[in-house]
């Protein structure tokens, strides 16, 4: 069951430690001072310890320990992984997360493949070796060996991350913690001798606190894996969005690919072609991938492709058109007679065509006016706003006028840039209200074309 | 003389206003409380007036005053600037920065034809009208009228911005605030009766304070505007870098441009094909513009396009390679013979062709060995280092053997994501030691990109 992978109600962690900054160590302080749950650190060397104010009992090895362990967490040496992962077959541990290495990534292929051979025997699921494994910021389930001072913890939310390397995941994640993005569930499989990337997707899947899952993928690894994947994604993408970055395309790339998790990095053209078929959302870099997950997390899908801009820079209208466009997406011209009813209520200046500038004169209310004018209508899909609160007239107000918007259903993002504190109050008002806010109208509109793709996607499959 | 718009000694203010919040206040105020020069302010409703704890005199009319004035700025309703002009033309003030609106943009052509003649009449230089004017980071000439809590004023550097958008200008000052960039100068030209791009162009290039010029621009707006552009900026680049952001391109966008300000959008392509003969470095948003000019403002011009990649973390790599690829730069193998020397000193995982993976296990120490032993070599041209701080050896020194590493004179930039304070701290060192910091993977090889364009600019003209 690889359910218990993400949700175990009790824990062992074999090589727990009392050497400060060790793996055995971190992973010990998650467990004990966050964990919601039971943790039995197994580690021979000691009895019982005191350690962040608490009195901790060691045991000798898993089968001392006297009741149910739903996952082991292993963080000794390499050559002790195979016995260690015996005693936790024979005490029928269902899941085990290896984060130990010096295994195939360090020439010890035979030991990997006999690591390999010993969890077939006892049915024991593995994740890694070689790996980082695990985050669960719903019950700070936490096998992350890098200290959270280096390596920030993301609030609850619901987007997952399946990452093919562990160190872009502990930097997604010191991002998404900054960041306050809702990154409830983290896993990063490492040298994949068992479970594999389209299981943690089938996990994910049926997860119901996940609404959008994000996958950061290097290459396949096995003959088959390809078909596995396409067949299994074509499933999930009607239920829920699945945005990935592959990274390694050109030649030089795909040389690293090789030699970082010796995955077969195939053409780009073939995963791109393998993305498409299975309904994938494909991002072309880690930030964009996040950038369109926010918006997949929160915001409705849209019934067409046609985009309103409200703008109070007609500059920053002028750019937002540009990226929409460029994306394929519309920028309808506002029909005459709704134009005219605009006209008279806003500025003398404003531009009622679409982009709809407002104007560096506006107020919140010509916002106000705006969106209640033309998002109730026919003529648009979805809307990208842009307030640059540097002009005078705008106030947190603006905020609540178009959180209120949300009410005709359809997608809204935010432009937003700039760095004084009203700019920041004024974004997370917006983003705890489920608005996504962007600080360049290139990512708004990516967000917007991921809507609009899913979408799509949806209807086809 | 243009030179008087950006570091006038002496400074008349017509429209000073003691009403909190208005456009004469704010302008009084920056000039008042932060402007190293003299101010007089201009209204005959006062006399004078106990403001931030100093009396001010007012002056009733610019000929009342008793001394030379270096540039006056006009902030009185529309109908009332012809007259004033007269008064500056009289008084022999050489340069006006007109900030109030409803002139041509509103309708006013006339009022607009009226101001344009008196200037001429006068001889006295005009800038805007319907514009923010001018900041001066290192005088604190400052002629903004938004208050610094909603749009933050950059600290002085090398960078200087030429903007079409009032508002732009405004959100770019507020976010180059925040990111402490040195944004040493920034004209906003509003409606152009007189000043034009290519004079401030011409002034910024003729000023030793300013390194790298940035041009937002969305269309020229006369006839001959675009030959002039090409016949000056061809003379500026082989001294300084000109990055431009062209907004508009697309259909919806160019009827926006013409709305917004009246300018000639005129096809993307004819733009487009204009810049690279001027020789100006283009960027695609504002955000790679500052990317961009960071880089060509800190750092020396490479002498090819062969890039090493130096990373702890096999994802960004080949995220780095990907990106550097796809913009045409190269990131060749390291010759075999210093493979094998790299392969003695790092550790046994690490990976020694190019990228170089120091792998997450890395010390500050393995950094110094592939950045000593490589860049001094006649392999690379440059350097993009992935420093991912959430790995357990890293600290601080990092920085240090980075910085070091100017000493071979060749760019260098540095790739940092996350949000702990380690990172945080980490990214200032450097950045105030002059190497440019990025996010992504995807920035960091525009940045270089940029320095290798500028490199062959200069090659061609």
């Amino acid at each position: 069951m690889i359910s218990k992978l993400f949700d175990p109600q009790s824990v062992a962690l074999v090589g727990a430690s009392t050497k400060q900054g060790s793996v055995g160590y971190v992973i010990l302080e998650n467990l004990v001072t966050r964990f919601k749950g039971v943790v039995y650190p197994v580690n021979p060397k000691y009895d019982e310890v005191e350690l962040w104010g608490r009195r901790i009992k060691f045991y000798k090895s898993i089968l001392e320990i006297d009741a149910p362990i739903d996952a082991v967490v292993i963080a000794t040496p390499a050559p002790t992984v195979p016995k260690i992962l015996e005693e936790a077959g024979l005490k029928g541990v269902p899941v085990a997360i290896v984060v130990s290495s010096g295994f195939a990534e360090a020439g010890n292929v035979e030991l990997e493949n006999w690591t390999k051979a010993v969890a077939k025997q006892y049915g024991i699921r593995v994740l890694g070796p070689n790996c980082i494994g695990v985050y669960n910021a719903y019950t700070n389930f936490d096998t992350i060996f890098l200290p959270a001072d280096r390596a920030g913890r993301p609030p609850p939310g619901p987007l997952a991350l399946i990452s093919q390397s562990g160190a872009v995941a502990a930097a997604i994640m010191d991002w998404a913690a900054r960041r306050k993005i809702g990154l409830g569930l983290m896993v990063n499989y490492g040298n994949k001798i068992d479970i594999t990337e389209v299981e943690l997707l089938e996990a994910f899947a049926a997860d119901d606190r996940i609404k959008v899952i994000t996958l950061y993928i290097e290459g396949f690894k096995y003959p088959g894996e390809a078909s596995r994947f396409l067949e299994s994604v074509r499933k999930i993408v009607p239920k829920k969005p699945v945005v990935v970055y592959k990274a390694g395309r050109g030649r030089a790339a795909q040389r690293a690919v090789k030699s970082h998790t010796a995955a077969m990095a195939g053409t780009y053209e073939m995963y791109h072609g393998l993305f498409q078929q299975a309904g994938v959302i494909e991002a072309s870099s880690v930030r964009e991938m996040f950038d369109m997950a926010k918006a997949l997390a929160y915001q409705p899908i849209p019934r067409g492709k046609r985009v309103l801009v409200v703008t109070d820079s007609g500059g920053m209208g002028i750019q937002a058109v540009d990226a929409l466009e460029a994306l394929g997406l519309e920028v309808p011209e506002v029909p005459e007679s709704i134009a005219n009813e605009l006209k008279r209520e806003l500025l003398p200046f404003a531009a009622v065509s679409n982009p709809i500038d407002v104007t560096g004169s506006a107020t919140d209310e010509h916002y106000k006016i705006v969106l209640d004018t033309l998002l109730p209508t026919a003529f648009f899909d979805m809307a990208l706003v842009v307030t640059l609160m540097q002009v005078p007239g705008l106030t947190k107000n603006l905020a609540e006028y178009i959180i209120n918007s949300k009410k005709y259903g359809k997608p809204l993002v935010v432009v937003n840039f700039g760095g004084s504190e009203l700019v920041q109050k004024f974004e997370d008002i917006l983003e705890d209200n489920g608005i996504p806010v962007y600080p360049t109208p290139e990512r708004a509109a990516k967000a917007l074309w991921a809507l609009y793709k899913y979408a799509e996607v949806k209807r086809k499959i």
